[in-house]
């Protein structure tokens, strides 16, 4: 707690960071796949789409795969992947071992939503399993034209499409950084109406440029460590209040792997 | 426009910058006392409160007044002062002043809100005009509890009422940056559910903390001069959208003085 | 519980009903208006306006005034008064009485709104008290232009504008009525979000056509005696919470008296 | 345009009634299933779930199969029918008329949503279109969980989801009757915020009820044979802005079949 402009005013900010709700995101994503695994195990798998949740996805599967490939078209996000177990690959990379029949996956997991691989790379294997994210959330008429998600579930003896939703709530897609935001500002529109708040105030950033234009994954890192919500207030007493209205939008996350053949 | 991680989703922002809106309410709330004033001039202006309307006010009314005095307690706020003909005092050069009777204002404007100035201190004096800034907007108990701008009113020969408003939305308080915030939010929530829209991210800061624990004036002035959201969409016609619902949002703040004496 | 359309939809009616919502809200005005009171007792009290507050107010002013005028222009209102302690005037009936010098009120309570009472009429009593209602509420730039309560507050020893607003929520007027229904809408928009809930709806008529244009009292005391919210849902497990929102969002009504002299 | 309660206030009612929605979304359903059928022609058509789009349907149908079936658990839903082509069944006849080995559908549309037929009645067809409509709108933990669309798709040469969706609104089912509510109370919410709008009261009532608790359809037509939504306000030039915000909310209802097989 800090002070605000007077002495009658203060500032808190919540405890919970932008990247506790990431990873939670993150988390609810990859049980959603291990759950529809079943435990199966696998000698190579190949994650498509490093950001945002690749590289903790594939780390996951660490445990059930012999190999884990995490494929991106941006090499910077390379920099993102902590485990040395992970084979990153970019485009060329993968091109390459595609070519020199190096790439034989039973387990693929596609992440990279919209405008992300086509079905024509992804028909070319044939894996045991085959997950594609559904980057759809709430309904968008333009946003429902553009996916594909259920033309790239073209390959794989098991297929399952990876839904995730928020309870009653509108967002536009289940990206990751989609659903950080709008929990954030749900919150911050909850955080308003209680009794002696000034404002409620989103601590977000343009988290994929610093990613994707600036390509400075540390300086992402270093971003998304801060509080979520700063709030100017009249009584301390509402601290709890914050992270409790947070958690809850956080719970309205659900992720599930529905089966489509 | 530049492209989002993939080629397939673009990247927006609004030509409106946060410090567009923030100049945007200073002005309504300035003009609304030039209104008030009635082209009234006068030999001493004290206007108490520097931020975040304090100095444009200041500068504002040096056209109808010899002398205008800006008084804020914290001294670092000088540096945001652009015009020389603009008398600042902290709160040891404004005692030291009060008391050798230096001071004989006939114009005072209060802006200082919740936990400003206490009415025994504008008691002291005796103006033609006095006023006082609201600082309630939208009901809240504890605000409402906590407010003595009524108080205040305690002096002056002609009284007024700065109210500051936002048509049929929620605000807690009418201070300029409560005003801005949830203005940008609003404007957020609108532009989501725009066909094609990913997500519409505020680029708001904690700008208290950079001004009032930083207390770095240049720096907030550099943080203001930035777009007031960033848009990830599918196309980029809806660029207009963007700043027409920023600026739809702008025109529901209203100001105005209103008369108690 | 009835089944919906089929057993495994269930419907629920909420146990707060529509009048158990305007009487909360008419209790709460009559007592913000008591306690500007302080015990003070009256000989002759006017209340002007009958609907929808006039009639319990009256009621209840009767403990501290030896005679209690209800005054409205719509005579059909007289239906909707249960004690014959109150004397109830239609214009002509108030205009004869005025004339006849029979009015000399020592509390006038005038909470006929937009459009009601004129300042003229108002300031030929000179009463001990008078209170004025504030039919404003959220900012809105028609209804605040034209109000005129404060116009109103043109006599009398004691001045008191009785304010009624809703926490952190948009309400145009402090209308019983308004303040109703916009409780129902913004209580059936949480309850929407609840785990389960097909729908929420609703059970709000045209009350005011009923009484001013069917000009029919008891129908209208009929329609209002039915449940607020009619929920469908999947689980009976939710029917505390519809009460529990309705509550707490009829807890976010405050009424008090402001003192204006 | 009617009087207030003062001459200072008008009632307004939109042109459209609650009939205009509710047949613009059971339009829009037939329309997706008409593209869907590709001007297909069928001998026999059984559509399952008379209310509340099912009338509609069959009777768009006739024009595409010689002989059209509609089939409901509820007896008197017979009385919704109004042409005589359509062949209505009640659970009785249904299932005599199944054992007679008198049904033999080439064409089957499963509207009964959430609860309604179950899957096994569907197999035991063998149809060269079947059609069955997703019950889901806005993601809702429970009923996502008790939906078994996907499993009564267990039939048909060529199979379609039908779905609805609200663009970028929540909606927790895509049922007609929820969607029209849901299309009301948000531009309810919308004609709040304008300039000069004391309230906006959603004129809907409990249809269900008086469909299957009283049975009585005739009761039902009349009832939904009403304006949608009744302003009360300051200026009539307002009313047109009422209809353009219901139609905009109802445009954003989309429908339409997603091929399944």
């Amino acid at each position: 707690m800090k002070y605000g402009i007077t002495e009658t005013v203060k500032t808190i900010k919540s405890k919970i960071k932008v990247k506790d709700i990431i990873y939670d995101i993150v988390e609810k994503k990859t049980n959603a796949i291990k759950y529809f695994l079943e435990g199966q195990e696998f000698n190579q798998t190949i994650v498509f789409g490093a950001y945002l949740c690749g590289n903790y996805m594939a780390h996951a599967l660490l445990k059930d795969s012999d190999e884990v490939i995490l494929v991106d078209v941006y090499p910077h996000l390379k920099d993102m992947i902590v485990s040395e177990k992970i084979t990153f690959m970019d485009s060329n990379k993968f091109n390459l071992a595609l070519r020199n029949g190096k790439l034989n996956p039973d387990l693929i997991v596609d992440i990279t939503g919209i405008g992300g691989i086509s079905p024509e790379i992804l028909s070319k294997f044939n894996p045991e399993v085959l997950i594609v994210e559904n980057p759809k959330c709430t309904y968008d008429k333009d946003i429902f034209e553009i996916d594909n998600s259920m033309d790239r579930l073209n390959t794989g003896k098991k297929r399952g499409l990876l839904n995730t939703f928020r309870s009653s709530k509108v967002s536009k897609t289940s990206g990751t950084m989609t659903l950080t935001i709008d929990t954030v500002l749900d919150s911050c529109a909850e955080i308003k109406e209680l009794d002696g708040v000034l404002y409620a105030l989103p601590n977000l950033k343009y988290y994929e440029g610093i990613l994707f234009h600036e390509k400075d994954a540390k300086k992402f890192i270093g971003e998304v460590n801060a509080p979520a919500i700063t709030v100017s207030c009249l009584d301390e007493y509402i601290i709890p209040e914050i992270d409790r209205i947070l958690s809850k939008n956080m719970e309205k996350i659900n992720s599930f792997v529905v089966k489509a053949k």
